[in-house]
């Protein structure tokens, strides 16, 4: 298991790209909506991880009501699964709680969270296979 | 540069180790106080990054600070500079706002942190060199 990403919820993704572009030395950047979670998303790679700016694209995305609620910061943190099945049904039998099932994420991938109640504050999310390099 | 580790604080130390070993598969884990930011950390490698759990050791610890102002919670993201006066000369010259000068951390390592005003909402500490493994 690595860290695949951390995400964070932005107002304005040109201008926080901007910033992060005038502290880190991206390795690579790209950026997607993803239309699933309402959001326009930059990756920013460093090293064989991420960083991830999401900006919302529509008033009823979730990340607009963290924004609002908590204003803009650190949104979740991504793991890596090596088998996402068998670790989330790990995970569920040591009692902790998943937000919603599997479901496709940016680049296709199966993701799902666990509850921050179970770990101490903290949104995770558990995705598959790292994403595929051109 | 890459992602040296995220930092979660904590109320109880032992109660988060366990909580994360429940989910996580943690290569190494290792127990440690700094005495400098009144904290008992617990690092879990995951791959060649790390969570760090935080617990304040001290009334006023600035965790502790943190954790009642709002309550448990990722508190910063960590960073290997490649060359950390450098870096930090180009993050001040491009009108970043440093948060102290460099100092010792953990495993007797500089760092430094940005103010999260200049990085969308998140708190960003600067470290030099990966820690050495045995």
């Amino acid at each position: 298991m690595r860290i695949d990403h951390i995400a964070i919820a932005v107002n304005n993704l040109d201008e926080a790209i901007a910033n992060y572009q005038r502290i880190l030395k991206v390795d690579h950047l790209e950026v997607e909506t993803v239309q699933n979670e309402k959001v326009k998303v930059a990756m920013l790679e460093l090293g064989d991880t991420r960083m991830e700016l999401m900006e919302p694209t529509a008033e009823d995305s979730p990340i607009k009501k963290f924004l609002i609620d908590r204003g803009e910061g650190i949104h979740h943190i991504a793991i890596t699964a090596d088998d996402i099945e068998k670790d989330i049904s790990r995970a569920t039998a040591n009692g902790m709680k998943i937000l919603g099932g599997l479901r496709v994420g940016s680049y296709g991938r199966k993701i799902t969270f666990i509850h921050p109640k179970s770990l101490n504050g903290v949104l995770m999310e558990f995705c598959e296979a790292p994403i595929p390099r051109e």
